[in-house]
């Protein structure tokens, strides 16, 4: 594969209400998405822009908040409780196919493909097979779609 | 403040060579620097680029080795021997202002404005005041110097 846009990091938080305060607060965020639930994966999720040269489509910051008693991000929040970085998601043309290449490297990938927080599909690979770095891989949303959420 | 670009996520790592294999080799990674030691810090860096739509100018990772005994990464590779996701880098405008708008919010900036790993002066924010993640701000470089490291 060839290594796609680095659509976003994944942040843990005890509140993503909180969250949104130090966001917009302390660090001057302009672009604060509207929270949603992800109920599938347990948490709910709120995207934070960040700017490049030429826009907000910079990575973007994925706050995650356990949903849930049995979500999957809560025991993060017990080694972490005021939250830190969780995961990175990189983006591909085919979902697919980086899953069969993933399968083929002999990576542990974490559960089915799924539909993801930006509405594409998605699957996680282990961090012990990714130095240490829980990864989601994601299908790039079609043209137009982009920043949908 | 406003919310600069993510330059970079620094990701701690036991060894720069085996990482630069597993983002060329697995991620895909076509854009990767010279690796380069940067002493007052006590690491060794390797910048990997990532795409966006217009370039290789995206968020970069930026894989950080420890250099000598006392770097400030090895409590970090103790706990998390396979490395992992170390800190977050935003870029502001004007780094003095940027910290003295930190020091008035009561953040705790961990030693003084250094010069970092893209040759522009920086500082540290205190993990605990910032959502749990330890977060570099760090001045834009200058227009022609983006991408000079």
């Amino acid at each position: 594969m060839k290594l796609g846009r680095l659509n976003h990091i994944g942040v843990a938080t005890p509140s993503i209400a909180d969250s949104i305060k130090h966001y917009r607060d302390t660090m001057g965020a302009t672009h604060i998405h509207e929270p949603f639930d992800l109920e599938e994966q347990g948490v709910k999720v709120c995207f934070v822009d960040t700017p490049t040269d030429s826009g907000m489509n910079g990575t973007q910051i994925e706050l995650i908040e356990p949903l849930g008693e049995k979500s999957t991000i809560r025991g993060f929040l017990e080694k972490n409780p005021l939250g830190g970085q969780h995961h990175v998601c990189f983006e591909v043309p085919d979902i697919a196919e980086a899953r069969a290449e993933f399968e083929e490297m002999g990576k542990r990938i974490l559960g089915p493909t799924r539909i993801g927080a930006h509405g594409t599909p998605i699957f996680f690979v282990h961090p012990k097979d990714m130095q240490g770095m829980l990864t989601e891989i994601m299908e790039t949303p079609r043209e137009g779609a982009h920043w949908s959420n």
